[in-house]
C-alpha cells in the first residue's frame, strides 16, 4: 500500500489527528458556575495551598506533552517545528489509544540545550510528564540530563529510552532462540547517536557483555581524534580490548548486530563473516540496514526490523505508552535504569514461546501496558 | 447553590475536565502506518516544505493556548501556575464547548516578562492562537504588547480585551435603553489594572467619551506622583480636565460607573450623587462593587455584574469563543482595536429590543459564536 500518499490525504481531509473532548457537558448556568467562576475558585484556592494534590482536580493525573524542536525527524533530520508536528501528533494518538493518556504535541521554536530546557521548565506545571522526542544527539544528552535533574515529573527521551528498552526485550527472547547467554554475547551496535547510546548504557548496565559502538568513521576507540564527549563516555562501556577498524573488523565473530543508523548498511556477505546462528536487528527507519531476506541469506539466525510489514517489529510504541501510564499511576518522580529493565523484561516475558519469528510482541498486544505499567513503581 | 461545594467534589470526581480526543481509531496496523511511522513521514516532509500548509494537516487550525503565570487568577491573586490549572482547564472547556476550538491549558513556572516571553514564544508553533489570561499588571501589557510584535499568530490577553469587548457592547445597549449617546457620557472607570485600561483604551478609540480613572489612590491625575507608567498613559486618554479627588468626587454628576475593582466599593449613597438614570457596571468577582438592589436604591436605571445569577452577565464568554473562531476560521494575524470594536457590536445586536434588564445576550446563546467570529476578518 502506498502509505505515504494514504497518509498525505487523510491529513489533509481530517486537518489533524487529535482534539479537545470535554468530560462533561457544559449546558446550563450550573455547570458554567461549577467549572468556571464562581465555583473553580475554591478548586484553585485549595490547590494552590496544596499543590501536591493538583493532579486530583486537574488532568495533570492523566497528560503527557510530547515535545520536539523538530532537530531529528524520523529519517528527515532537522525539518523544524512545523514539520514535526504531524509526528507528535502522531505519537499522541499512541499514547492515548495504547496507554490511555492525554498527550499534548509542543513543537519547539527553539534549538539550543539551554533554550530547550528553560522552555520545558517554564511549562512543566502544566503537565504530569514530559516525553522528548527527535530531538538530534548531542543536544538531546543534555537536554534530557538537566531535566531530569531539575523536575519532579519524570522525563524520558524516548528515541533514546524507548528504543534501548525495546531492543533489550528484543534481545532477551533471542538469546532464548538461539541458545545464548547475553553477558557472553558479543554485540556490534552501529550508529552511536541518541539511540545507539542508550543501547549500549541498558545494555551495560543489564548484562554487561561485550560491545562494539561503530560510527560512520569506524569502531569507537581511544585512538580515534575525532570522538565527541559523549562518544568519549562509551568507552568506558565497549571496545574495551581498544581495537581499531572498520564496522567489517568489529562484525567478525560477532553474535549480535545492532542498526539504527542508516539504510543498506549491512550485507549478506558481512552477515557471514559473524558468529553462527548471528542475530540481526536492523532498526534504520524506513528502510532498515539489511532486508531480512538478506540478512538471513548471510545465515542470521533471528532478524528484526522496525517496520510493520516484516516479523519482530522492534518499535518504541511497545514500550512508551506503559512507562508513562505506570509513571503517571504510581507517581514516580523519574524513570530509571532499573524500571527501564523491568519494562523490558515484561515485554519479553509477553511471548510465552519465543521463535526466530517471534521474539516481541505485537504493538496492537491488549495486555502490553497494564503488563509494563505494573513495573514503573 | 453552594458551588465551591459543589465545584470541589465534581473536579476530585473527574480528575479534571478535559482530555484528548482521537479523531480516527488506531485499530490496525493500516493506521498506524497512516497516522504513524512510516505514513506521517511524507506528511512531515511536505508541511516542512511548506509550513504555511501546515494549518491544513494538522491542528494548527483549530488550537488556542490558554496561558498563564497564575499572577493575578480571578480574584485570588498570585496563586502561582498549579492553583491557576483549574481555570486555564476551565477556560478551555468554554472554548470547545462555545467555540468549538480545542485548546490547552499552558501554566507557567516563570513570571518575569522577559521569561513569559520568551516560553511562550518557544512554543508558539505548537498552536493556532494564544489566549493570554491571568497575568497581573503591569507585566500582562509587556507580554502582550511584545508577543503581538514577535509572534504571526493571533495574541489576545483575554482579561484585558474579553472584558474590555463586552463592557462595550453592554454599554452600546446601556445608551439605547437611557437614551444616551456614548461619545457625551461621562464615565468613571474604578480599576486601573489589565481590565480598566483596555476598557479606557477601547472606549476612547470607539466614542471618545469623558473618561475619569480611579485606582485605590483617587484619580488618575498628572499631579500624583505615584503613577506607574501605564497609568501615566492612561492620562492621554481620561481626566483630560486634570481634576484630582477621590471615587466620590470623580463619581458627580457621571453617566457611568465601571467597576473592575472590588467588592463592596460603592454604596447607594454615592450612586445618588451621579446623573440622573446612571449606568452602573459593577463587574468584580465574586462579589461585584455593589449589589444591583443597593445600585437600584441609588437610582440605578441599568445595573450589569460579572455574575450567572442576576441580569444583565458581562461576562468574557460573551467575546472570546467567537473572537478566535474567527481569527482562526479567517487566518486573523493580529486582533486589532477594529475587531474588538466589530466583535463588541456584533454582540451588542444581538439583542433586538435592549431593556434595563438585557443589554447584553445570554453566555448560552448559540447565535454569538457564529455571528462574532463573521466580523474577526
Amino acid at each position: 500500500m502506498d502509505y505515504e500518499k494514504l497518509a498525505l490525504e487523510t491529513h489533509k481531509a481530517l486537518r489533524g489527528k487529535i482534539a479537545l473532548a470535554l468530560k462533561d457537558t457544559l449546558d446550563s448556568r450550573e455547570k458554567l458556575s461549577t467549572y468556571y467562576t464562581p465555583g473553580v475558585g475554591a478548586v484553585s484556592s485549595y490547590v494552590a495551598k496544596h499543590p501536591e494534590e493538583a493532579r486530583e482536580y486537574t488532568w495533570l493525573n492523566n497528560v503527557v506533552a510530547v515535545i520536539s524542536d523538530g532537530s531529528a525527524v524520523l529519517g528527515l533530520g532537522d525539518i523544524g517545528p512545523y514539520g514535526a508536528l504531524p509526528v507528535m501528533e502522531g505519537k499522541c494518538m499512541l499514547f492515548k489509544h495504547f496507554g490511555g493518556l492525554d498527550a499534548v504535541p509542543i513543537v519547539l521554536d527553539v534549538h539550543s540545550a539551554d533554550e530547550i530546557v528553560a522552555a520545558v521548565k517554564a511549562i512543566a506545571p502544566s503537565f504530569g510528564g514530559i516525553n522528548l522526542e527527535d530531538i538530534a544527539a548531542p543536544t538531546c544528552f543534555e537536554v534530557e540530563e538537566r531535566l531530569k535533574a531539575e523536575l519532579k515529573i519524570p522525563v524520558m527521551h524516548d528515541d533514546q529510552h524507548g528504543t534501548a528498552v525495546v531492543v533489550l526485550a528484543g534481545l532477551i527472547n533471542a538469546m532464548k532462540v538461539t541458545g545464548r547467554n547475553l553477558q557472553d554475547a558479543k554485540i556490534v551496535v552501529a550508529g552511536a547517536g541518541a539511540a545507539g547510546t542508550a543501547i549500549i548504557k541498558l545494555l551495560h548496565t543489564y548484562a554487561n557483555p561485550r560491545i562494539f559502538a561503530v560510527d560512520s568513521k569506524g569502531i569507537l576507540s581511544a585512538n580515534r581524534n575525532n570522538l565527541s564527549d559523549d562518544k568519549k563516555h562509551l568507552l568506558r562501556l565497549s571496545n574495551l580490548q581498544g581495537i581499531d577498524g572498520s564496522l567489517e573488523d568489529a562484525l567478525k565473530g560477532a553474535d549480535v548486530f545492532i542498526g539504527v543508523s542508516k539504510a543498506g548498511l549491512l550485507t549478506s556477505a558481512m552477515v557471514k563473516t559473524m558468529a553462527l546462528d548471528p542475530i540481526i536487528f536492523a532498526l534504520a527507519n524506513p528502510i532498515p540496514e539489511i532486508l531480512p531476506d538478506d540478512a538471513k541469506k548471510g545465515g542470521a539466525a533471528v532478524v528484526a526490523t522496525g517496520r510493520s510489514d516484516f516479523p519482530n517489529q522492534v518499535n518504541n510504541a511497545l514500550a512508551f505508552p506503559g512507562i508513562f501510564r505506570g509513571a503517571l499511576d504510581n507517581r514516580v518522580a523519574a524513570i530509571t535504569d532499573q524500571h527501564k529493565i523491568a519494562a523490558a523484561k515484561a515485554i519479553a516475558g509477553l511471548v510465552s514461546q519465543p521463535d526466530p519469528l517471534l521474539i516481541v510482541p505485537s504493538v496492537l498486544d491488549p495486555r502490553l501496558v497494564e503488563t509494563i505499567a505494573a513495573k514503573i513503581v
